[in-house]
C-alpha cells in the first residue's frame, strides 16, 4: 500500500506519520511506501518502509499531477493556510486552501483508468458561523464567517462532487479545534486554547485573550490522528453522498478548561494564566461554534476524548513524558 | 444608475430587461445605462436609455474585468450552464458556473477604491440534496447531488465571503424551478415541468417522464423577475452575513399541476399529456426538493404565486395574450 500525506511537515501530518510507522500498516494492509509532501521538505523519519519526501506547492501548475502520478492508494490531504493567515492574506488563502485542493482533485480525476483513491481531507468547524443552535447537528448549514471557513466549505463541496462522479473516494472530516497543540503557537486565531494549557505546564506564562465564559469544541492531536486512520478504513457506502462529517469532541468553557488544568496540575500551574482581553480575538471567537451533536460520526465509529481533563492528560503523556513544571 | 445583466440573452435575463424598460428605473432611481452580456449578443431592445450589448465568455481571461470596468451600480449575474449540461460536461460546467462567477467577483474586488456594487446572483434549489425534511428550512445544509448544484453552492459561499470582506454587496437568491418557461425546452432535466403545461396550451402533445406523485417547488418567470428587482432594493444590513436565500414558491405534485391545468384550460388540453416514464429523469428528480419553508425571504418581502393555478394563469397572461389552443 502506498500512502501520500500532503501537509506532511505540519503538526498533524508529523503525528500521523509517527502513527503509521508505529502501526506499520493501514486498514489492515502493510505499507510499502509513504510519500510526504509539504511547502518545506518534511523531515524524513526512520521507518521500516520506503519514504519519499518532497517540498512542493500544490497550487503551482503541474505539481498536483506530479504528486499523484505514483497512484497512491490513500491520500491524506492536510495541507492548508491557517485561519488567521487566510484572513490576513486573502489571495494566498484562496490560492492554497481552494486552488491547491481543487488542483489535487483535478489531478486525481485526470489519471483516470479506474484510479479512485481514498482521499481524506481535513476540513474544519470554521465552515459554521454564528448564530448557532446550542449544539450543531449534522444537517446544520454552512455560513462561514472567515475566508478560511469559506475555503474549507468549498473544498467539502468539491470533495463530495468528485466522489459522486466516481473520480475518487473522498471523506472530509471537520476537526474540532485541536488542543493541546505541541510546539510553538501558529497563526491560527485559536492558538490561545492550546497556549493556556501548554505554556503553564512548561513553566511559562500564557495570555488568555477572551473571557472564561467562552465555550468551544476540542479534541487532542492523538484523537485527530485517530480520526484520520479511522476514516482511511471506512467503507464509502456507509457515507452515501454525504461525505463530510463533523468529528466528535469535547465542549468546554475556558473556565472549565482552567479548572481541569488546576485539578490535573495544581494551582501553581493554573495561576500562570494571565487575563489580557484582545478585542480582535474576542470578536473572531464570538462567531465560533460552541458545541456539536455529531451523531453520524459517532455512529460511524469516530472517537474523541470524553472530558477536557482527558485532553490535558493526553498532552502530558504524549508530549511531556508524563510530567510538567510544577 | 448603470445596470449590468450577465446572461442577458437568457429567458430570465430577457424578461428582466423588459421589466427594467417598463419601469424605467430600479430601487427608485432612473436607469441611465443598461449593459447586457451573454455568450451570444443579446438582442438590443427598444429602450429609453443607453443600452450596450456584448457577447462574452466570463471564464475567458480578462473578460470579467472588461465587463465591470464601467463600474455598474447593480449587477445581475444570471449566466450559467443548466443542470443537465453541467452534468453531461463536467469541465464546461465548472468552467462556466464556478470559474466564470469567481472571475466576476475577482474583477469586482480588483477595481477597489470603494467600488462595492450590489450583485444579485441567481442560485438554485439544486444546492440541496435528498434526503430532505418535508419542508426545507432556512438552516438546512447543502449536499447537492449534481455538479450544477455543487457549483451554485460554491458560488453562494464565494458571494458571502466577498460581501463579508467588503468587496461587493451580494445577495444570492435560490430560484424555485421556474414554470412555465416560454419558448423551446432547454437542457435542464426539469424541462418537463414547463413542457406539460406549455405544450398542451399550444395544442401540442407533451411527454411526462415521471410519476404524478412527484412533488416539486415552482415559481413563475414573472415572480423570478420580481425576486431580482426586489433583491436590488434590499438593505444589505437586513441580511447580515447570511446572504443567500431560498425564495418563496408553490409546492405541488404533478397530479395537482395537471388538475390545475384541467381546471384552467379544460379536459382537451390536459389530455394532451402523454405518460412515458424515463428512468434517467426519474432518478434525477428523485433527489430534488419537494417543499420549502422560506421564512427569511418571506420576512424580507419576496413574493411568489400562491397556487399552481395562478402560475398557469400568469403564463397565459404573459405569454399567450390571455388565450390558448382549446
Amino acid at each position: 500500500m502506498h500512502i501520500l500525506i500532503l501537509g506532511g511537515a505540519g503538526m498533524i501530518g508529523s503525528k500521523l506519520t509517527q502513527r503509521l510507522i508505529a502501526d506499520g500498516g493501514l486498514t489492515g494492509k502493510a505499507i510499502d511506501k509513504l510519500t510526504l509532501v509539504d511547502w518545506v521538505d518534511p523531515t524524513p523519519p526512520g521507518v521500516p518502509f520506503a519514504v519519499e519526501t518532497k517540498a512542493a506547492d500544490l497550487a503551482n501548475p503541474g505539481v498536483a499531477g506530479e504528486v499523484v502520478a505514483g497512484r497512491p492508494d490513500v491520500i491524506f490531504h492536510l495541507a492548508a493556510i491557517v485561519s488567521g493567515e487566510a484572513e490576513a492574506d486573502f489571495e494566498k488563502g484562496y490560492r492554497v486552501n481552494l486552488d491547491g485542493t481543487r488542483l489535487l482533485f483535478e489531478a486525481i480525476r485526470k489519471i483516470g483508468g479506474g484510479y479512485r483513491p481514498r482521499v481524506i481531507f481535513t476540513s474544519s468547524i470554521a465552515v459554521f458561523g454564528a448564530p448557532f443552535p446550542e449544539a450543531i447537528g449534522d444537517e446544520f448549514f454552512h455560513t462561514p464567517l472567515t475566508s478560511y471557513g469559506t475555503q474549507k466549505a468549498i473544498d467539502e463541496l468539491l470533495l463530495a462532487d468528485y466522489t459522486r462522479r466516481g473520480f475518487m473516494d473522498g471523506i472530509g472530516i471537520r476537526l474540532p479545534t485541536i488542543c493541546v497543540r505541541p510546539g510553538k503557537p501558529n497563526k491560527a486565531a485559536s492558538g490561545f486554547f492550546s497556549g493556556i494549557i501548554r505554556e503553564p505546564l512548561a513553566g511559562q506564562e500564557a495570555i488568555l485573550p477572551v473571557d472564561e465564559s467562552v465555550r468551544h469544541w476540542h479534541a487532542s492531536p492523538r484523537s485527530a490522528v485517530g480520526f484520520l486512520v479511522h476514516a482511511a478504513g471506512l467503507e464509502g457506502e456507509r457515507l452515501g453522498n454525504r461525505r463530510n462529517l463533523s468529528m466528535p469532541g469535547v465542549s468546554a468553557t475556558i473556565g472549565e478548561q482552567i479548572a481541569a488544568l488546576r485539578k490535573v496540575a495544581g494551582d501553581a500551574v493554573a495561576n500562570r494564566i494571565r487575563r489580557q482581553p484582545d478585542p480582535t480575538i474576542v470578536s473572531i471567537v464570538d462567531g465560533w461554534p460552541r458545541n456539536f451533536d455529531p451523531k453520524r460520526a459517532i455512529g460511524l465509529g469516530f472517537k474523541a476524548e470524553s472530558s477536557f481533563e482527558e485532553i490535558i492528560r493526553v498532552h502530558i503523556a504524549d508530549e511531556l513524558g508524563g510530567t510538567w513544571v510544577k
